[in-house]
């Protein structure tokens, strides 16, 4: 994993850093902070590059999607952001998984190491979640939703977060290693896709589209990717998409029904469409699998009846884990699937608001906006 | 398996049987019909004992809960009845699993063994399902359901389908093998259940209190068994339970959490209740399990986002499966739980009408009634 | 899976056909057979091409690799092969899955169906294996092994055999479909191989040589092939290894360690070396997996402590199993390695023993030897 | 898990401990050394009773099992001993899994958390294994084998090595949890044993016993002890064993097959006998598994070509993990088997070495010889 360089380069680390923090719910200010030191365990990653996700909106907004104990995260000197990619500058006590110099993309979650989910290796599910403000600090870590995030020059990673980028890929396109980790951990490792299934993404998002793509460099026979907007999903059909469906004319559990020959494997639900789980049940074939990585803030009506009948397991999932970033940078490494092509923005990190901006309001139909940093040469 | 008979008895069979068939809605008659002859991988069972399932209720008011290929069983000469055990008295040809005069339990489903999902040994999701009438025959069977079944003297099952009885168990308790295996297969093979783990039981019905024994069976640290009937959550108590909660004046999400320190890890959903789903997403911990053996006839509310944040895994079952039965039925040959405290009431077969009727209204807080048949000796 | 055909085309099918059958050991001779009927779950093909594998040699020379109830095949009448692919030409009672003139490729085993492997999805491992002659048929089929195989024009094969041969797949490329599915199961169906890990091929046979072409079609990161013959390594690189070692003049334990920055996480060993298990042990980080697809006849020296101390999981497989040709066939479907790369040699079935010689002399480094069939016009 | 105690005891720690340091080979010295402080995520316990392990005196005798990183434990001021139990009497900081007062027994291995094999939860096959000492402190800790164990009157334990003592549970029986959770590790979580399944026990030593306790108590069906002296045949029927074979005048493998109806599920080896993985590929039937918990020194002649026919899988488990310790002592908590059978000689910390011969020499054919600890009042 770790490339031996012959000499590892040394950075010059400067004692404060420009970061974003939060205020009141979205104001966002431009300030300075003190460069954070690694402890055990943990590096200090320049950051070259970020991405803006869905969820940074929510949390600028209304906080993160889950409870966190200590509150939220509002007029903390709180620094979001989470799909960041850079370049390891300073190591913390016995590290010898990475070099100062290696290019690295994170994840999310570093969990506790010592509950019950973390011991089974499923530390996305960490039950001591958000514990490691005030007085029980167990050494969870969710950058950008419970502990400072990417939206600043550096910032801390568990090494468990990391994963080596290959040397040819851009920082851009390095960003999207992770969004494509979550669709690997819904299909791969949480629903066991293998060669030759069929497979529905609902929703031509970032992940709907990066589903698309590693469905299909895991073998997928048939993916068929459904939305509303035709520009969209003529990106998903250029990441391998064999079928498009348009729901605004089309009725896509007949299509689905059709294209599969009778119903699909599994269906990755990326809309958040208050009826998407009962069309995905009646899109899949008896022992079907529904993974839920978007979902209405409200409860609505759903067809338990028809999940039983059919044998159907849902399952949700809160981003990457048990490995998957590893396994979606080796297929990005071997060029399965081309990222870039929902990398549509890039913003220099003075001007996040405009990014956040494009984001939310889909300007020019923006898909992935990327902020990307530069540095000092040798900082 | 197959305990050697030095002589295996033989059995003198008769040409035609006495069975109730469904004719309209509720209406069922006593009748004489053929007994059929057993066909490849066959035997032909003489039926001792057949328990009576709520399923049964349904199934002779309204038709089986899942589509028939071929259309409703009213008028068709069948037999309902799916909860029965008794002896082989015939073979069909190439059999050597089973011997003349074995005493054996049966499971529902016998799967086609050709579809996608046999074959990965998920014969209860066979996507033949109903397939054996008409002109397309693929070998599925669910007697009871789909194929005839058990209100009947005779019956004839796929060798996949039986289990042997205990030679030390009663007719009456070996019915409630099968009821044992579904909630083993809930439990045990898709939920992965294992010792120290915490389990809420919803329902004390039949499988819910069966899953009750399971579980402690199994070596589950807390079972608690959620109802509203005080007498039926004593009868989960003698079958193991470690605790219980009568909704009618406990919280029932507040009291799980506490005795399950934070949150169970399986809740078992027997009840069929609308708020069921929601209500067991906030007694599980993140990571969790629901497995629904039960539930409601319309869509309900359900709050997706509560399952998402907290990686909860929800599947619902269809009877047994992937050899449960035979797990189920070693258990009990063990003697780990005592299921006959289920068995209330027994009757004839000639008196069905009124065994229904003491299930369907619970008449002396009926729970399982048991149809026992008499056969004229060597037959 | 089924292309609607507009018009099936239909066969005139002959009542006799040409057939190679087994006398003595090692005495094929060429027959007039009568075409064989298909029974229920059945269909005949019509063989296209079939390819020469390694255990055909065996087959003929000693008798199948596994005991046979009721003894060897020779003097039986038996037809051996199994590698093959044809076209469906006539339908058994019932069937719906394939269409006559449909191409499909084949696996050997189908399994009874009712043994408790079967019943778990694990048909190659069937416990009535070789139970379909004399007295006792229990409806498993090897074909090529314990029933009639494919070097003859037709073959009868059960349904759960057969995999669609894709539209522009040569016939010579599609026999190679099972090759892969042999190494399909050993990677990823019973090892659980995810993109990014390392994977190690002992021996560039076919087997292992296709097996190159799986693991990186799966994504591994870094998949070694180890042989002694150059030209053999080239091939392995043009089918995707990363890395190839000459055990004549390299230490493979060595470059494996160094390669993979200190063990692989999977060996899979199609050499059948003496110290191939051994080799393997060191070659793997801890927790990895041994996979034998190939083994000596005879008992060899094995440091046992050194799997327990590594935690090393070894498990042999039987050709291919639970689906694993139809992933393959996916694969190579998608184009994701070019198996024509180890088909080597042509013959006509008349040659057949010709192309036998081929295969087992190696003579002019034959890899996989091809014997394609010509049917009149219509047959 | 943490039972709530009104008012936490305090315990007085002393300064300096009494403990037993490994100097040449052989040679043990009982010394006074410096109570340890814990760390982060560690807790101090004060040892109330260990039992001696055949591996201890392996490590005593010759240095661990496996390579240590830094050399051999002797002459290092290393204390050996790991199946110890004892109250927490100090938690290192932010701590709330265990209060101070409460009992526990532990497991050995505290994998380092941040290699792959850990973050599968595979902790007993951490690739840090050892790296705790010198430069490089990973954080892994293999109590008594790597890092200071329980032949002293306190030690220092990582909490996911803790597993709670049932309040009716003695100090000499805690100590057994651990071997008990070795026979679960193999059946359970690794092997995948099921209820119905039937299981054969090569060696009755302390794994084998508790093998038959555990196994019986998960549901097997047949339970087969096989060794070579009938007293303690004798103790693993008491333990649950269905049936028994003395390999001095009984074919081990014909019973296992007659007992079984055609060979079993597993086999659990807990001999280290050179033909033991041989014999067990012939008492198995297809698809079956062995667990090696012992193993030959030497290299010894294995037929490979046995287990692939017959997809055997094999193999070998280090010790406990993957939160088996806390399944068996769910288990042992419900006294589902009587472990202190094999508990049969109890000594003094300072009596050390006669324990130590007993357990070597087995004097009066002992078993689990423990080491009871006497402490001060409110030390």
């Amino acid at each position: 994993m770790n490339p031996v360089t012959q000499v590892p380069p040394s950075f010059k680390i400067p004692t404060s850093m420009k970061a974003w923090v939060l205020g009141d719910p979205d104001q966002l200010t431009f300030v300075d902070k003190p460069v954070p030191e690694p402890g055990l365990a943990e590096v200090l990653v320049r950051i070259d590059a970020i991405a803006v996700c869905a969820t940074d909106l929510e949390i600028i907004h209304r906080g993160p999607p889950a409870l966190i104990q200590g509150g939220l995260p509002f007029n903390k000197n709180f620094t979001p952001g989470h799909e960041y990619m850079g370049t390891v500058v300073k190591l913390g006590p016995n590290i010898d998984e990475y070099q100062v110099g290696d290019r690295v993309t994170v994840e999310v979650h570093a969990g506790c190491g010592r509950c019950e989910r973390c011991r089974e290796g499923m530390y996305t599910a960490c039950l001591n979640y958000g514990k490691n403000y005030g007085g029980m600090n167990k050494g969870h870590r969710a950058n950008g939703f419970t502990t400072d995030g990417g939206f600043a020059q550096y910032a801390i990673n568990n090494i468990n977060t990391l994963a080596p980028v290959p040397q040819d890929m851009s920082d851009a396109e390095a960003t999207l290693i992770v969004t494509a980790g979550t669709a690997m951990y819904g299909l791969d490792v949480i629903g066991g896709l293998v060669a030759g299934q069929s497979v529905v993404i609902m929703g031509p998002g970032p992940i709907g589209l990066m589903g698309v793509g590693v469905a299909k460099a895991l073998g997928a026979s048939e993916v068929i990717l459904i939305g509303t907007r035709d520009n969209r999903l003529e990106i998903g059909r250029q990441l391998g998409a064999d079928y498009t469906v348009n729901v605004s004319n089309e009725n896509a559990v007949e299509k689905v029904r059709e294209y599969t020959h009778g119903g699909a494997h599994y269906v990755l639900e990326c809309s958040g469409a208050p009826n998407a789980v009962n069309d995905a049940a009646l899109m899949l074939r008896r022992g079907g699998r529904i993974c839920l990585a978007a979902f209405p803030q409200e409860p609505v009506l759903i067809d338990v009846a028809a999940l039983v009948r059919n044998n159907i397991y849902l399952f949700g999932i809160r981003g990457e884990g048990k490995g998957a970033t590893h396994r979606a940078a080796a297929l990005m490494a071997q060029k399965r699937f081309n990222a870039k092509l929902i990398h549509t923005h890039t913003f220099a990190l003075e001007e996040l608001p405009t990014a956040l901006r494009y984001a939310r309001e889909r300007i020019e139909d923006a898909i992935k906006v990327v902020v990307k940093m530069t540095h000092p040469e040798g900082c």
